[in-house]
C-alpha cells in the first residue's frame, strides 16, 4: 500500500509531509481522515507516516485512493500527552513524533505535522532541527479568526517561552511577517506589538525597545509595523500579525478561545431554551451555520514552530479530520512556498539590518531584560 | 433643588454615592440617566454630583424624583479622558473627578463613581485616599460574564499597575476574595491563579512563589485556593475570582471583549445576509435577546480599585444610562456592605497570617522579582 513515490523534496516534485500519526486525543483515525480531506485538494501532496502499523494500516486498506500517496513507517512508541518536555528528551527517541521529524531533519519531508503535546514537540524539534543561527527563542505562530479579507490573523509567540526580551521580539515581527507571507499570501503584512494601550509611553520598558527596533527593521523585513495593538486586536483589521511574549500570547489565545466557546454556548442555550425558540433555530439554521463556520476553531487549527532549521506544525490535541486537515493544509502551503529556506533568509537579513541601524547587537541580550 | 437629606455615611443611614458627573464620552445625560435607573431600585441611595451645574441642572429638572435625592456640587473643571496622570495630578484638583474623590475622602460619601479616564482616576485616588498599609500596589477589579450562578467572574489586577510580584499576587487573593464576598455575595469564594497550564510546574518564578503564599493565607482569608487556571477558564464555573498582573489582566480582558464583539457582529451580518436570513431573524428574536443580555458587557460595567483607603469605580468610558446604572448598582452594594472597612481588615488579617506562616515577610518584596 504504501511506497510514496518520491522521497526527496525537489523543486517541481511531489510535496512531502511527515506526519506523527499517534500524538493527539482523538486517535488515529481521525488523523487519516485530516490526511485524506487534504489529498483531495492538493494532488502533488505525499505522506510519510510514523506510528503504528497495525493501528494505521487498516484505516488505509479501506483509502486506497490515500494509500498510494502514503509511506508507512511503523514504530509502537509513543510521546504521551502528558509526558514532561524533558522526559521526552531522553526517551522520545524512536517514537512518531520524534521519527516525524527527523523526516524533516533528513530531507525527507518538508513539513512535519503532530497532534501530540507541544512541550515535548517543541523540544524534540529544537533538539533535532536546531535553531535558525541569531534566534534565540523560537517561537509559536497561531491563527486568529479576524475580520480581515482572509478572515484569519497572525499571533506569536503562543507560548514556546515564557518571556521574551527586546530582541526576542524584533525576531518574532521578522517570522511573523515571513509566516504571513507564505501562509496568508500577503505581499506587505502589517506587524501589530501587543500591548496595554496605543499611546508610545504605555506598557513594560521591553516593549518600548522593541517597538524602536521593530520599525528600524521593518524596510528589509517587507512589514509594516503599525505601532502598539491591544488585545481588543486579535481579531482586527487593522493588523495582520500580532507580536507578544509566550506568556501573554497563551493567556490572550486561551482567554478569546474561552470567551468565543461561552457565546456559543449561550447561543445554543438561547435557541433551545423554550419550544418556540427551537422553531426558531430551524429558520435561523442557515445563518448560524454561516456563524459557526466563520469562527469554527477547526479552520484555523495549526500552531507553526518559527525559528528552527525546518517547519513543524503542531496540530490541536483533540483535532478531529477537520481540524487535521487544515492543520496538514498549512504544512502543504508552506512546503510548497518554500518557507523554510525563505524564513532563514530574513531572519539572516534581519540580523545583519538591526546590525547596521544600530537598533540591535544580532547577540542575544540578557536574559533579565 | 438639591440638598441631600443626609449627608453622613452612618449604618442604617442612606448610601450616600459620589459621582463624577463630567468624565466619559457619553456626556452627562448617560450619567444621570445611569442614576435615575437606579435610584429607582433603591430607596436610600443619595448622590452628590460634581460637576457642570449648568449642565447637570436642567437635567435634573426633568426628573424631580432623582432631583430630590442628588446634592449638585459646581465645578467647570474636568479631566480629558486623554490627560496623563502625572499631569492630572497637577493640575486636577478642583475637577469634578478630583472633588468627587474628596467627597469619599472626607467621608461624605461611601464610593465613588467616575467615567473619566483610568490612569488619572487611579493617580488622583491614590494621592488623596492613600493606599491600605500593606498594600504595594492598588488594584483594578472587573466582572466577567461567566457560567457560574451569578453569571459573573471577578479578574483583577486589570492594569493599576503593569507588574505584580509574588507578595503584590496574595494582596490581589485577599483582596479580590473580600470583593466576590461584598459584591457577589459568595461565602468563600474560589481564587485561581492566572498561568499558562494548570500544572504545579509551569509559568513564572513569581507564579510559583505567589502560590505558595496563597495556599498558606486562604484559611484566614476565608477562601478557597484552587491552583493556576487558564485564559479559558475566565468564564469558567470551576473559579470565581482570576488573579494576575495587570500586563496579563489588561491584554486577557480586552482579547475577550475584542472576541465576544466579532462573534456579536458576525452574528449579525449571518441574519441580515439574506432576505431569508432576516425574516429568520424575526422568530429567533427572543433568542438573539435572551443571548445579548447574557454577554452584554454594560452588564459588567465597573471597575473597582482595590487597596486604598475608599472605594472608587471606574465606569467604562462609552458606558450609556445602562453601563451607568451598572457601575452605581455596585457602588451601592459595596457601600451598603461596608466593604471599604471589611477590606482594610481584611488586608491587616492577611499580612498577619502571612507573618505567622513565614510565606511572607509582610512588607513588599523586591522590584525586580
Amino acid at each position: 500500500m504504501t511506497a510514496a513515490s518520491n522521497r526527496t523534496v525537489s523543486p517541481g516534485g511531489p510535496t512531502v509531509i511527515a506526519v506523527d500519526a499517534m500524538g493527539g486525543d482523538s486517535g488515529v483515525a481521525a488523523i487519516i481522515g485530516g490526511m485524506e480531506k487534504s489529498a483531495g485538494k492538493n494532488t502533488d501532496i505525499r505522506f510519510i507516516v510514523h506510528g503504528d502499523s497495525a493501528a494505521v494500516a487498516p484505516l488505509l486498506e479501506k483509502k486506497p485512493a490515500l494509500a498510494r500517496l502514503v509511506e508507512v513507517r511503523d514504530t509502537d512508541k509513543v510521546v504521551s500527552m502528558d509526558e514532561k518536555p524533558s522526559r521526552a528528551l531522553r526517551s522520545g527517541k524512536g517514537s512518531s513524533m520524534w521519527n516525524a521529524i527527523e523526516s524533516v531533519k533528513s530531507g525527507e519531508a518538508s513539513v512535519a505535522v503532530s497532534c501530540g503535546n507541544t512541550g515535548a514537540l517543541m523540544a524534540i524539534s529544537m533538539l533535532q532541527l536546531r535553531k535558525i543561527p541569531g534566534v534565540v527563542r523560537p517561537a509559536i505562530a497561531v491563527l486568529w479568526p479576524s475580520r480581515n479579507p482572509s478572515g484569519k490573523n497572525i499571533m506569536l509567540d503562543m507560548g514556546a517561552d515564557i518571556k521574551a526580551d527586546a530582541q526576542d521580539l524584533l525576531q518574532y515581527a521578522v517570522m511573523g511577517a515571513s509566516y504571513a507571507r507564505n501562509a496568508l499570501g500577503l505581499e506587505k503584512p502589517r506587524i501589530g506589538l501587543l500591548n496595554i494601550g496605543t499611546e508610545e509611553h504605555k506598557g513594560r520598558p521591553e516593549l518600548q525597545e522593541a517597538a524602536k527596533m521593530i520599525t528600524d527593521v521593518a524596510g528589509i523585513g517587507d512589514f509594516e509595523y503599525i505601532g502598539f495593538v491591544e488585545g481588543s486586536d486579535l481579531p482586527s483589521d487593522r493588523v495582520d500579525v500580532i507580536v507578544t511574549d509566550g506568556f501573554t500570547g497563551n493567556v490572550a489565545l486561551k482567554a478569546s478561545e474561552g470567551t468565543a466557546k461561552l457565546v456559543g454556548d449561550f447561543l445554543k442555550e438561547a435557541f433551545t431554551h423554550t419550544p418556540l425558540a427551537k422553531l426558531a433555530a430551524l429558520f435561523a439554521m442557515s445563518s448560524l451555520k454561516r456563524l459557526k463556520k466563520r469562527v469554527d476553531p477547526r479552520r484555523v487549527n495549526g500552531g507553526v514552530f518559527l525559528g528552527l532549521n525546518g517547519t513543524v506544525i503542531k496540530s490541536h490535541g483533540s483535532a478531529d479530520a477537520i481540524g487535521v486537515s487544515a492543520a496538514i493544509k498549512l504544512a502543504y502551503t508552506l512546503a510548497h512556498n518554500g518557507f523554510s529556506e525563505k524564513l532563514a533568509a530574513r531572519v539572516a537579513s534581519g540580523i545583519e539590518a538591526s546590525k547596521n541601524t544600530g537598533t540591535g547587537t544580532g547577540t542575544p541580550e540578557s536574559d533579565e531584560a
